[in-house]
């Protein structure tokens, strides 16, 4: 619980120990809390809250793709979880076996999904067997289970809320359109209503998902300088649905392997969104986003006719459609302020006796706490103008910061020495090798390659590594 | 996946084979499907798209009552879950355990959680400190497993989907007060959007959750004369409380215990639509909870313009605000109409050449077959009205069906014969002692006491089993 005195208490400056304002952030804005259960996290209703918000408008992003949702089993049968090759070198290592089912040992184990492509696959494998049936376009609202050794709040933890997407298609176009599609409703969700600019592109051999032909990723930076990879929508050509024997007949009664894709977005982006807009007063959320877009705070409420009013007005701003609420609790108007700034509501009303006498609000905004006086008779239309342009400026200023820290290299110490000097993104020629790849990272001190991108720079001819010809220009960064 | 030819073979009929016709509608109507986890259901876009409208319309409804939801663990220690004594025997032997986290044995193993209690308790005992922090009124959407050994699809799964809600407050009232009170959304919920008439009342000592005080349920009859237990809102007093040590500190600082609420509904109220509103050509939505309120079916859509005018109705009726959709496939009318009637999809509009001549559609409405001639003018009004004339009747007929099969009985043999006659619920007086309701169960072959309603009547002075005093009047009837 956020406990009221915790409030006014400063919190750790975020360019002093970010990542303790990061922690500190996450409690005092009472987004999650640990649990019993090492790497496992109470989300609590501040941080459920962002969360239904993102599922709200990403759902509808996607059914009008086409997606339809369905949920398959919490349980993997560790012989179902084999079927991939890679698929289960990558994530055998960190899954939780069940062995037991009431008081009986169970003949065969079972894992909690860590991801679900086998179970949909399985299924598909049983139901599909005409091109009648295709394509598929599924996806799913689940946890899934991650044994992971270190974890942090939203960014790393055992268990994760997200969505995992899986369709199949009768030809290989059609599946990749779809992955390339995916790539582009997460982009634009998150830079249209997280307000968090991307850098995009294809993963490496290396870094792409297990199992699939090719990773494409949006990734976001931080305030640190370091990258968080936010969505990841991958093709996988045939290799599932041959592993899995995923065959349709077509017209001519031919029969053909399908073509799968899966795509993903998790509670992660919680973490993102700290990042990018948070200050060292806390929680900053995009408009279109936030749980609450404003809380009116009423001025020395004492005085006759201000808690009345300032009811009254939250009454008119719902009506209108805005979700807002108030604090008229016996705390000081500066606890108030900022217990509103530590939870990152957009806006806040401040209404006092003046206010009222003027007919008169004072809108003050959470990410540059400017104040502006609103007519009472203006203030439902304004306070969506204002909105739209907080949405609008956190947005540009995420984007000034990415840009700034966006730099090209095109030897090893030229590489090494900016981005020690700020992190950030360094734009360097690869030849496509892992070795080079490896070797980068460790010598920039965890410079790995976020991203290939579509459009391609050429910075020279040679990898900036080993000196052969170059294959690819490269995004690299440091990563959560 | 519902192939289209198995459209028109025919299902089995409803009074014939009343279990099988209920697996034929889930697997036609492509609701769900088994996964290769034994009692694990596939939950296909049918099947999942009702659980989604049920979701939206229960989670207003909750947070018109001031919950907030939360998401906790899906893991539960073994140590956690023992600490509640009652509720550990209840659920210990019906608990799937994981042992292993990637390749290492766990040090404490730790179960799939079956119900959330004890992790609900054990956050709060760390952070509920004062009055201050009263009450917490949460609930979470997510799946629980249970090791069943017989199981149905919909009705009795090891895995199910549903809602948890967990409050704690800092009055016995209160907290009596909030099961009350979420009994009644349940039923309201149930009555007016699934249009399932209901009985309510408290569930008898050995009926009940374990660890509650007191259990209030709603009840419902399935067309086949048994009951479903709809939903149950359970009060634990502060028996959870005092096991984890919950307690705050009032305005005076004196420690007390908090009281605690746990109320839940699940995906087997989709099995409850079913076999309360189905027939013998498959599924019969309720309108407010249909993921498709009407099917545009075209007839004779070779002919000229046919296919445009349906396309355009379907393009007014969704601008109104319907969820609607349309058949412009190369099936025959025949194939469409009993597709769309195998959904349960509430109405179809059918439209050919000579309505559109005629400025007309002719709407059938699925619960009673009527055909309905509509003004092309006045189809966006008319279908609404429709539409909730349909639901009206649903709950009507329902509600006529169950009033004739609750009948009261004062004797064994009176009762015995009357609920072999027809099932349904008997009211009966009892003593208020075990071995006499396991005595009625065992002898009228599967009566067992469904609850104790509110309002009590006065049947006879004595129990109808072994004639000592009688304490209450109770429904009994055979449950699924």
């Amino acid at each position: 619980m956020a406990k009221e005195k915790k409030f006014v208490e400063a919190i750790t400056s975020r360019d002093e120990d970010f990542a303790q304002w990061y922690t500190d952030v996450v409690s005092k804005a009472a987004l999650c809390d640990y649990s019993g259960v090492k790497g496992c996290m109470v989300y609590l209703p501040n941080g459920y809250a962002i969360w239904e918000k993102i599922q709200a408008d990403l759902d509808k992003r996607f059914k009008e793709t086409g997606v339809e949702n369905v949920y398959l089993p919490v349980l993997i049968p560790e012989s179902l979880l084999e079927k991939e090759k890679d698929h289960i070198e990558g994530f055998a290592p960190e899954v939780a076996w069940v062995t037991m089912g009431g008081n009986e040992p169970l003949q065969e184990r079972m894992c909690i999904r860590p991801t679900s492509e086998t179970l949909f696959c399985e299924h598909w494998s049983r139901t599909v067997q005409s091109y009648r049936d295709l394509p598929k376009v599924w996806n799913q609202w689940c946890s899934v289970l991650r044994w992971e050794k270190t974890t942090r709040p939203f960014l790393r933890s055992r268990e994760f809320l997200w969505q995992e997407g899986h369709t199949i298609h009768a030809t290989y176009e059609e599946a990749e359109e779809r992955t390339i599609l995916m790539q582009k409703v997460y982009r634009d969700f998150i830079q249209e209503s997280l307000a968090i600019p991307l850098i995009a592109g294809k993963k490496t051999e290396s870094e792409k998902f297990a199992g699939a032909e090719d990773t494409y990723t949006v990734e976001a930076l931080m305030h640190d300088g370091k990258a968080l990879q936010a969505a990841t929508s991958h093709f996988f050509g045939s290799g599932f649905a041959d592993a899995f024997g995923i065959n349709y007949l077509d017209k001519n009664n031919e029969l053909h392997s399908v073509y799968e894709t899966s795509w993903g977005l998790s509670t992660r982006m919680i973490g993102g969104i700290i990042m990018v807009h948070g200050d060292d007063s806390g929680l900053v959320m995009p408009p279109r986003i936030a749980p609450i877009q404003t809380r009116v705070i009423p001025i020395a409420q004492h005085k006759e006719g201000v808690l009345e009013k300032a009811a009254e007005l939250m009454g008119t701003l719902k009506a209108a459609g805005y979700s807002v609420n108030i604090d008229d609790s016996d705390k000081s108007p500066g606890w108030k302020f900022s217990e509103q700034e530590m939870l990152g509501i957009p806006t806040r009303i401040e209404i006092g006796p003046k206010d009222i006498e003027n007919n008169q609000v004072v809108v003050v905004r959470r990410d540059t706490r400017e104040k502006i006086v609103v007519s009472m008779d203006e203030i439902t239309d304004r306070l969506g103008d204002i909105l739209e342009t907080i949405q609008k400026d956190m947005f540009d200023r995420a984007k000034k910061f990415l840009d700034e820290h966006i730099d090209t290299a095109v030897a090893m110490e030229e590489m090494i020495s900016k981005f020690q000097a700020k992190g950030g993104f360094i734009k360097a020629m690869w030849c496509g090798c892992e070795e080079c790849e490896e070797a980068i990272k460790a010598e920039t001190g965890g410079a790995s390659s976020r991203c290939i991108p579509a459009e391609q720079e050429h910075l020279s001819d040679t990898c900036i590594y080993c000196g052969k010809p170059a294959k690819h220009m490269v995004y690299w960064g440091k990563s959560y």
